[in-house]
């Protein structure tokens, strides 16, 4: 399994009157790290679409479950990876982690979806290439020392 | 069941570079439409915190389930109700709508949560008030013709 | 002049741990009203750009005079015009009122632009078209009484 | 003058459907970018305003000339310093650069803040301290090379 960590500095603005992360944030850091997970493994987002002919990898579903909350100041350790593979879609899997513990745990379903051949305004589901699943499986190399997230190959 | 509708009109900032809505501010909105549902039945979450003694309803778990992308200049709306009730948490289910046509579902929930007696940083779940039950459950009066969102009593 | 108002309920999402709401939601704000005055003036952003060959009207300046904080639950009304006309770019003014009280104001400078002719990336100013101008000054005419934001034509 | 470098990863979900980012968001980093100044200069604002008996540092004026547009994968380099000092009162401006290019600069002007000593709801404007104006003038410490947001020294 080809796992990604991002880092996640939570800011004043991500944060409620509650004083913890407003939770829809976390959604959004969902996406941010799985466009970190497809970068670390050789698939750029901004390039990947175009060369393959699709529109885009939309949400189907997503769900999340908060254990502890998380306020201004806090580093998170988001750890990502394909924890699904079906025929046009899968699982991405984020776990999010402060000092170890682990925070909350969330769930994306996303389809590999091309622009529909007849009907505009709706997206047809592709099957995924083989090359795609194999970078986000055992291939893919780890980002340098340089890169805001890093990535490494895991055995779990 | 009382259910409360809101509407919601999609801005162009609230969508991505795939000209739909970015999908954590579906999960933004399920907030609003759960402040409008305890408005709606009495229940102000600006005066029901500090009234009750608690510092919230934090939510625990979160999911949604996107059948069909909307766009800026759409206007949803959205049915929202408790759909189940623990002994300290409950759920709360969104339907959001486009001209009757269902277009994504989510499920929140949440605990009635008051500070904790001995450990700051930490919350105490309580159990839910018998009158917060009634409000969201059939006794809810529905708003005047001014409000912004609407709510209606359903044998549903 | 030709001004527009809109309602805005300020909800617990848009608040930071200060209570009071996080300023760069009135940016978003900003925008969200500048699309409903054009949308009061006939104008549907949806549509327009592409009928007058423009891929957008993007800021080139912002700001805004923070006289008063606003927390959860308050209703603000805003009010929007064009207040100054120049070649290929406008100013909108809008003004954050709260019970009849001026909260805040601001200002965007926006851009006629049309993508640039022989580089991609670049957009090109365009003269503002005539009739968007009328449109826009006192030939616009109010939106019905179902309009989530009411416009009114104005001698100020 | 003390000044920080912050990085900035655009994400796909900081983008609007012009494929550039929505700018109500670079207001967002403005304020990220500010928290970053204040801990680079030794000012945690999460122990600053408990520690010197005010509520925040409430912005009074903010405002932004955009000069290019950028969008998701680029990573922008911000540049924050304080450039104005008053009596209560200061001025910091934010320079974000796109390999080596200004894509925008920004200034919030901010107060410091209490609590009203007899009106709830309301904020009383307090003297700088002569060691917060130091801090952030030219005795400020850089942040080590973990940090992810770096701050030099500048005798601009």
């Amino acid at each position: 399994m080809f796992v990604n960590h991002k880092r996640i500095l939570i800011e004043f603005g991500d944060c409620d009157p509650a004083e913890i992360v407003f939770f829809a944030n976390y959604f959004r850091w969902f996406d941010d790290c799985t466009t970190a997970l497809f970068a670390a493994a050789g698939l750029s987002i901004r390039k990947l679409f175009p060369s393959y002919g699709i529109v885009g990898i939309p949400i189907v579903e997503a769900s999340a479950r908060f254990l502890s909350p998380s306020t201004y100041g806090d580093e998170l350790e988001v750890e990502s990876s394909v924890t699904e593979w079906r025929k046009s879609s899968f699982v991405i899997t984020h776990k999010f982690f402060r000092e170890g513990d682990l925070m909350l745990e969330g769930r994306e379903t996303r389809v590999w979806a091309a622009a529909h051949p007849t009907e505009s305004n709706r997206l047809k589901a592709l099957p995924l290439p083989k090359e795609v699943i194999e970078k986000l499986s055992k291939n893919g190399k780890a980002r340098g020392p340089k890169a805001i997230s890093r990535s490494v190959r895991s055995g779990r």
